[in-house]
C-alpha cells in the first residue's frame, strides 16, 4: 500500500522532471485543462446538438478525472510535509492555494446533484468552470507572479488608486454638469462621466461618449493630460512590478553554480 | 475649561493614532465625507422625492457637523503652534491650505442666507459642495503628493507645455486648412483642430473628428508620430514624478535607526 | 552714432536680464508674436467685417514693426561678433537659425507687392505666417531642445522608424487583402492599410477603419502587439531625449556656485 | 575565370565600402527592391492598361535580375567561407537566413511554369513578393535587430504572453455573459469578447464593440486598468529590449582602440 501511494505521489508531483510517466500525466492533465478551456468558448456559440452531447461528456469525464486527481493529491499529501501528522498535512494541504482552486474547477459540477438550482444560477456555474484555467498554476509561476506584484506594489497602489478615484469623481461631476445640458441623452447622471472618465484617463477612447461643448471640450483636454499623468502611475507601478519580478525570477535561475548545479 | 479644550484637540486631532475616541471622531468625519461625495453622485439621478428629502437632511446636518469641527479646530488652534501667540496661531491656522479647504467645504451653504441668488448660482453651489472630497487630505498623503509633484516639475513641466502647446497650435492650423474644404462641418475653425489635435497626441481618439483627405492622412500620419512622443513628455514627467514621491515617503518610513528606533 | 548703435543694440538683444528698456521691448515682441498667432486662429471663423478690418491694420503694423526689428538686429549685429569684420559678422548672423525665422515672418508679406498672385498661394501665405511662432525661440530653448533630441537620437530614430515603416507596409498589404473583399469601400487599396495600421500602432484608434473578418481580427490582434511595441521605440527614443534634455539643462543651471555666481 | 569571379564577388558583396562599382550595384538593387515594393503596393489600384504592362516588364525584369544575383552570389560564396571546399560553402550560404529570403523573392514567380494554379493561388504569390523587403537585410541591421530582441526576450514574452491570454480569455468570457443579452449583435461569442479585450488593453478603442450595461461598464473599467497595466508588460519588455539593441550596438562602434583605431 505504501509503496502503491508514494508511486502515485511521484506520478502526480509536477515538480518530477526525470519521470516519464509523472510527464505524461501532467501532460495529460494540461491537454484536459486546454479542452475545458476550449470548451467554455465553444458554449458560447450555437452548436449542432451532436456536438453538444460530446461536449458534455467530455465535461462530465473532465470532473471524474479533476475529482480523482483531487483526491488522490490529498491522500498523498502527507509526503509534501513529512514532518506533520497525515491528518494535519492533509488539513494544511486542502487549504492551500492550489488545493481551493482544484476544489471549485470541480464542485459546482456537484451542486445540481445537492441542492435544486435554477437556470440562472446554471449560467453562472458554466461561468465558474472556467476557474479550471488557474489549474495551470501548477506549471507554470505566472499566476503567483501576479499575486506577489500586487502584494509587493499594494501600498503604492492603493495611494495612486486613491487619487485615481478622486480625480474620477471631480472629474465626472464636472463633465455631468457641462455635458448634461447639450447632450442629456449621452451624460444621462455622473456614472456617464465616470464611464467617460475611464475611457479617456486609460487614453482607450471608444468614441461612444465625448464632449460636445467648447468648455466641456477644453476642460477634458486640460484635465486628459493631467489624468492621463496620473492614471499612468498605477499602470506604471504595475508593469514595473511584473518586469521587475521577471527579472528577479531570471537572476534566480541563473544563481547556481555552471559546474556542480548547486544554488549559490 | 483648559483641560476640555485639550481634551478636544486630543480627540479632533488627526495624527494621534493611539487614541480610541480621536480614532472614532476621525472614522465619524470620514464617514460623513464619504456619504457627501455619494450624496452629490446621487443628486444627478432623478430621485424619489422620499429620498430627495433625506438627501437635503443629511446635507444640513453635515454642513452643521463640518461647521462645529470647523470651529472646534480653529479654536483648538493655539495648541499646534504652542510658542504664538493665540491670536497668531488661529490666524496661521486659518490661512493653511486644510483650513481653507474645510471652510470652503461648509461656506458655500450659508451663502443663499446671506444674499438672494438665482438657480445657476444654486448649481455651481452644489458642484462646489465637491471640494469636501479635498477634507481627506488630513488622513491621507495623497493630495499633497499630487502638490509637491506638480511643483517639483514645474519647471520642466513649464518647457514641455510650452513645446506641445506651439505644437497643438500649429497642427490644428495646417489640419484645419487641410481638412476644412473636405470636410467643414467637422472642421469648422481651429479650436476643432485642437480638439482633433489633443485627442491624437493623447491617443485617446474617440473618433468624432479625424483627416479623410490624403494629404491630411500623411502628415497626420507622420505628425501624431511626433506629437505622441512629444505629448509623452509632460505625461512621463508627472508619472516619473508621481513614482518618485511614492518611493521617497516610503523610504522616509524606512528612515528609521536600526538600533534605538528613532527617526534619523 | 556708436552710441546710439550700441544703446539700440543693448535694447534688443535678449540676454541682458537686467536692463529695464530691454525688458519691456521683449515683453512688447512677446506680446505682439501671442497677438499675431491670435490673429492666425481667429482668422478661421467668420468674423465681423469691423473686426476683420482691425486683424488686417494689426497685421500690417506687425509686419512693418518685425520688418523694423530685423533690420536693427541685422545693422547692430557686429556686436555679437567683435573679432568679424562689418560686413561678415552681418552675413554670419544673416544665415543663423533665428536670423531666418525673422526673415520668414515677414517676407510672406512683401511677395504680393513684388509678384501677381492668385487666391491660393495668399492663403499659403497666410498660413507661413504661423512661422513668427518660432520667433518665441529667442526667449526660450524649448525649440532648441526639439531640435538637439532630434539631432542627437537621429541614427537610434532612423534605424527604428526604417522598421516601423517596413512592418507598416507589410501589415497594411496584409489587412488590404484580408479585408478589402469583405469591406471594398473602407479597405479600397494599400493606404487605407497604412492608414489603418498608423491608427493602430499609435494605439489612436479613431474608429473609422478596422477589421472585420475573423482572420483580420486574429491578424490585427497579433500585430497589434507586435506593433505597439515597435512603434513604442521611437516614441520611447524621443520622450527618453527630451527628459534627458531637460534633466542636463536643470543640472546645467544647478553648476554654478551659490555664493560667488561663477559657473563650476 | 578566377580573377572574373574575384571580380565578381567584390561588385556584388555588401560590405566593400570604398569600391565605386560595388556601391554602384548596391544601390542598383536597393533601387530595385523599393520599385518592388512600390509596384505591390500599386497593385492594389485600378490602374490603367498602360501602367499595368509597365509593371508586369518590370516585375519581369526584376525576378531575372534577382535571379542572376542569387545564382552570382551562389557561386562566388566559397570565397566567404574560404576554409571549405567549394560545396560545402555553397551548402552553408544557400541555407543562410539572407539566401533563402533571396530565393523565396524570387521562387513564387517560378510556380505558374512549373505547375497549373488557380486566381486565388496567384494572389498569394503576389502578396509573397513583398518579402522582397526583407532583401534590404543585406543593407540593414534594423530585421536582425528584432529577430535577437525577440530571441533575447523569448522567456520573458512567454511568461507574460501567458499571463495577457488568461486574462483575454477570462475576460471575454466574463464579458460575453454580461453583454450579450444586451447587444446579442455585438457580443454574439466569446471571439468578439476577445476583439474587444485586445482593442480595450492595447488601449486601441476603435469604438466598434463597447460594453453598454452598467455591470459591463464597472468590470470593464476595474479590468481595464489591471489589463493595460498587464498587456503593457509584454509591449514593454519589447520596446526595451529594442532600446537595449540600439544602444548596446552604438556601444559596440565605439569599442575601437582610441590610440590605433583597431576594433577591440
Amino acid at each position: 500500500m505504501k509503496i502503491v501511494k508514494s508511486k502515485i505521489y511521484n506520478l502526480i508531483r509536477d515538480d518530477d522532471v526525470n519521470n516519464l510517466a509523472s510527464n505524461i500525466f501532467d501532460f495529460f492533465i494540461i491537454s484536459l485543462i486546454i479542452i475545458n478551456v476550449v470548451l467554455v468558448i465553444a458554449d458560447t456559440f450555437n452548436l449542432p446538438n451532436i456536438v453538444q452531447q460530446i461536449s458534455n461528456k467530455i465535461e462530465v469525464s473532465s470532473v471524474l478525472i479533476f475529482t480523482i486527481e483531487y483526491l488522490l493529491r490529498l491522500w498523498t499529501s502527507d509526503f509534501i510535509y513529512p514532518q506533520k501528522t497525515s491528518f494535519q498535512a492533509r488539513f494544511k494541504y486542502a487549504f492551500s492555494f492550489i488545493a481551493i482552486i482544484d476544489l471549485l474547477a470541480i464542485l459546482p459540477f456537484y451542486i445540481p446533484f445537492l441542492i435544486p438550482i435554477d437556470l440562472r444560477i446554471l449560467r453562472v456555474i458554466r461561468i465558474i468552470r472556467l476557474l479550471r484555467i488557474f489549474k495551470f498554476n501548477r506549471y507554470t509561476d505566472a499566476f503567483s507572479i501576479i499575486g506577489r506584484v500586487l502584494k509587493n506594489k499594494a501600498s503604492q497602489l492603493m495611494s495612486s488608486i486613491f487619487v485615481v478615484i478622486t480625480l474620477v469623481i471631480i472629474t465626472s461631476v464636472l463633465m455631468y454638469n457641462f455635458e448634461n445640458v447639450a447632450q442629456p441623452d449621452k451624460f444621462r447622471n455622473v456614472f456617464d462621466g465616470m464611464w467617460w472618465a475611464v475611457a479617456t484617463f486609460t487614453t482607450v477612447g471608444y468614441g461612444d461618449i465625448y464632449p460636445v461643448t467648447a468648455v466641456g471640450k477644453i476642460l477634458s483636454g486640460i484635465i486628459a493630460m493631467l489624468g492621463i499623468g496620473l492614471v499612468a502611475v498605477p499602470t506604471g507601478i504595475i508593469s514595473a512590478g511584473f518586469v521587475e519580478q521577471i527579472q528577479s525570477s531570471e537572476n534566480d535561475e541563473k544563481k547556481y553554480c555552471p559546474y556542480c548545479g548547486k544554488k549559490l
